[in-house]
């Protein structure tokens, strides 16, 4: 249910920092702390699974029902958004680093192609995100949109 | 619910070719005719909605639910299969080519990071796959294990 070693799972029970986006009884999104744009959020099931083989194909619906949310709030808020991102890496050959199941969710720019060709080589550091609240007006949106 | 001019909705309403690896009342999963590798697989809702914004919530839980299925299918059939990546685009600034959304499923070796970068700047051409067969019997596997 929940791993007391892994990261994720941390941020699920308060025991680790995170700019928290949007929570549910099954689901929490956060934002990277590496982002590759302003607005990068993962969202994860709260219920520990190391990789697809493992999740819980509701848990997964969940996931990717928020991630879809999420995508909509990136676009309704002031962020700088052209496109979207929506993408889940199963397995260190696909990217993932990090062993609870998360799907990315990136706001992406016309022409930084290139800046996403290099993220996928190497590995970048980086400072935590402040778009937290930026996010979250574009979900308070849809809200009041009734969506 | 289906455009006359959209090539996926012609594949949903079999006006168009296509390799179909699953298939029920809502969703269709064919391979991508431009493959990355053996047994890149697309998923669509059979409602034809150009991108996130017009795509039902319930739809895109029913497209990633089966995106989730075929990942498995993947790591279960004889395919070559180190990774996997889930991946939606939303928007040209984002590598979306057709307007009626989709989730792609790709098979991912280790080592291949270089090719898959490449992608992201380079539209390849390509031919039609021949892995129908392989994921449909990765598909077959999880169902024969009762999942």
């Amino acid at each position: 249910m929940s791993e007391p070693d892994c990261v994720f799972c941390k941020i699920v029970r308060g025991d680790a920092p995170s700019s928290r986006i949007y929570e549910d009884d099954d689901v929490l999104a956060f934002l990277d702390v590496r982002p590759f744009s302003s607005g990068h959020t993962l969202i994860v099931s709260k219920r520990h699974a190391s990789g697809l083989e493992q999740l819980d194909p509701d848990d997964g619906a969940k996931v990717f029902r928020a991630a879809h949310r999420v995508a909509l709030a990136l676009r309704h808020s002031d962020l700088p958004v052209d496109g979207v991102n929506v993408v889940l890496n199963d397995g260190v050959a696909a990217s993932q680093t990090v062993f609870h199941v998360h799907v990315h969710v990136i706001a992406r720019r016309r022409g930084d192609k290139l800046k996403m060709a290099g993220r996928l080589l190497v590995r970048r550091g980086g400072e935590l995100d402040v778009a937290a609240a930026q996010l979250r007006a574009g979900l308070a949106k849809l809200e009041a949109e009734g969506r």
